[in-house]
């Protein structure tokens, strides 16, 4: 059943600078927004700039709309991507993205919690920048 | 862990005609393709298309891309909607989604299962034609 006060609709805010450099991040769905089961980002890497190597306990879909990016798995293989590809990664794989060109790599990422947890590869917990 | 022969990285195929009259679909991630919790779905409506008044029982995020839709909620209330806005549809809403526009409706759908099973207002499951 619908709630005949709720909203539906949002425009999406921008991304903002945060606390890891060269990452721009905004929360399009989450559980701030009573979201109980999903957590939507939108990101915006700057040249040069990287994720830190970390993995989920939850499933996430990366989808990238813009940029060249590289997908680094357990530190031993990398993947180059660029717009209109999407990245399926599985809960527990270790992964970094990497903004490998000379425009900023634009990407959706989906994961199948809120909030999202992540930790790095020696299994410690990422107190993230941002609600998420 | 990692599998060493896994692919994370895939390019998005195009969007193909669907048994629905005016709706193009690829599914970015489901069930096919070993997702457990997840389903990514692309869309293209073309102007004057709409998808049945329908719900789920999981969430769905909606990103909409290009276009001008409007969303309409339990046949009551209607919402108009165009590029960079977010649609957060709880489980259990009865929505429709309406090209408005002159140019083709372009969004990302993502939900909380996968398969994505949905439902007419009458509660009688649709059998969707494509996998999700």
């Amino acid at each position: 059943m619908s709630d005949p006060q709720a909203r539906y609709v949002f425009e999406n805010p921008s991304p903002e600078a945060s606390a890891i450099p060269g990452i721009h991040h905004v929360t399009l769905a989450g559980s701030r927004h009573g979201q109980r089961r999903l957590s939507v980002w939108q990101q915006v890497l700057q040249p040069g700039a990287a994720t830190p190597p970390h993995c989920h306990d939850c499933e996430e879909v990366v989808l990238c709309t813009a940029g060249r990016g590289e997908l680094h798995i357990d530190g031993r293989s990398s993947h180059t991507f660029g717009a209109d590809s999407t990245l399926r990664l599985p809960p527990e794989v270790v992964h970094q993205i990497v903004n490998v060109g000379d425009e900023p790599l634009r990407f959706v990422a989906v994961f199948s919690e809120t909030p999202v947890a992540a930790y790095l590869p020696d299994g410690e917990a990422i107190d993230l920048p941002w609600h998420s």
